[in-house]
């Protein structure tokens, strides 16, 4: 089969198909999505070698239960080891033992087909269709912030991003009725969650504005900085970005503030299976393109450049 | 009246008596203990200029209501505009237009007199001696922790430091029953905790022990990295330190393991005085000397080294 492999630097190889053990499922894979973390793997986060990729849309080609084959399924990315406290507890996501599909010590999505255990699947309710369902996994960590806090209707809420991840999460935040303001660098992102009724700043605009809660999903160290900055004293703020870089920072603001920081990563399925089949958000308009696996040089410079949104990799193309 | 006075560096000097406006009381300060906020400040934290100082004891000079001359008082610290929405809403703490006694734009208590809001003021039960009430500030401060998060008896807590803070934190903390570790570089400190039936370890014999909750009482960025570093996925770090110096770091950490980061800086008076009556904590272990202010020099070179603890100057010696 055809994958994409990371090995110092990405390429495209013909390898065997992989083998599955007992309790995993062999996925054909239809579309791949490439997030903001698999480009920082390609400048070493994680220290990742193999295939990436981790938001998926397939079918079902190979499983212990015959019954499930051909069906369409995504996955959760956290492989827990099932024995120690965390899996027990049923925080598979923090296991510390676990591999992470397409991230950590596993091969992920970029590739025809994928190995995953078959407790890790969700299978997809025939109205999501192939292009929004590659999206359920980014909108479960998107949904996450609503696990981890509880946000208020009163509540002023920013979104520091206008990129993928950040439009995703302002229309996740949006559903809860808070006064949402989304702060980027782009007038026609802004625009997208602008139309949905969000109010929306340009970076250069910010001046004196505070918020009792602040979501960096910028990706990057000024972005936290400046972030951090619109944070009221008391208020809270959720950390989402996950990058290679590290950053220079005095910790006085958050104790002299006493700012609570949350860092907040991978989420539920359920919740953002259950919002794309209600149509409560609209993730078709976040797709600025999608590339067959063989344009994949193509595919990533793309996704690199500061225009696009979600680049999908399609292996039926 | 006699005072030290920073400017650029620290020296004693005489100037007038401070004169007071309306609401306002003068107060004889009779101990006055040096906290490491002060240590920060003379190497330029938040750039203060004036009399330093904020941990106090005195008796009420003057005051509007001739009926509180001569009162045993203390005082918080943070003095708010009571205007603004913080201060409407009880968080003068928070106040944007605040001064900070010792701290911020308003002088502290370094001095043998010092000016207070009189709504600042609190009155200390004769039951607490003048040593024991010099440490109701911080003490508050230890108590905010209880305030902004809720300590399970089940909860694995580490306190790192076993400076004056760390081990009022370390008694605050055992008063909810959790399994309580404090770790630091001084065996003879560590003792102290370890009389009153804490756990301790020596920051070198940390492997790989994680905790449900970590308080951060080094104030130095070694000690964050090792702190943050014993943090449970899910877990709670506290922030205690501020610090002039800037830190190094990835937050990478913080969002992969979903920590929550909760700055926490000054506390509730109450609770502590009601420690100190009830006996539940135990400071005059704590005092490391008394100092004339006179000896100044010599109360600030054993207060900066590592062996000593709570260092207080004496107006009345």
């Amino acid at each position: 089969m055809k994958a994409l492999q990371f090995h110092k630097s990405l390429s495209l190889i013909e390898c065997p198909f992989p083998s599955r053990k007992q309790g995993e499922v062999l996925v054909q894979v239809h579309l791949a999505g490439i997030c903001n973390t698999d480009l920082e793997i390609l400048k070493g986060y994680m220290n990742f070698t193999g295939i990436p990729g981790h938001e998926f849309v397939g079918y079902i080609a190979e499983s212990d239960n015959t019954a499930l084959v051909g069906k369409r399924v995504t996955g959760e990315i956290n492989i827990g080891c099932g024995e120690c406290i965390a899996c027990q507890n049923g925080l598979d996501r923090h296991c510390p033992n676990r591999d992470v599909l397409g991230i950590q010590n596993y091969n992920g999505a970029f590739a025809e087909f994928l190995i995953i255990p078959e407790k890790n699947l969700f299978f997809i309710p025939d109205s999501i269709s192939d292009e929004e369902a590659v999206f359920i996994e980014p909108l479960a960590a998107a949904c996450e912030i609503l696990e981890q806090i509880q946000i208020q209707p009163q509540f002023h809420v920013a979104v520091f991003g206008d990129g993928k991840l950040g439009l995703l999460i302002a229309q996740v935040l949006q559903i809860s009725g808070c006064k949402l303001t989304v702060i980027g660098r782009h007038p026609d992102k802004l625009n997208f969650v602008r139309r949905l009724g969000v109010d929306t700043l340009l970076e250069s605009q910010i001046s004196d504005q505070r918020f009792d809660v602040v979501v960096d999903a910028t990706g990057s160290a000024d972005g936290f900085h400046q972030a951090l900055q619109c944070v009221k004293p008391r208020g809270i703020f959720v950390l989402k970005s996950t990058t290679q870089e590290s950053i220079q920072f005095n910790p006085a603001k958050l104790v002299i503030d006493e700012i609570q920081l949350v860092g907040s990563r991978c989420g539920p399925f359920r919740p953002a299976i259950q919002l794309l089949v209600e149509k409560k958000v609209d993730v078709k308009p976040l797709i600025s393109g999608i590339y067959p696996l063989n344009a994949w040089e193509t595919a990533f410079q793309v996704a690199e450049s500061r225009e696009s949104l979600k680049i999908l990799l399609s292996m039926k193309l």
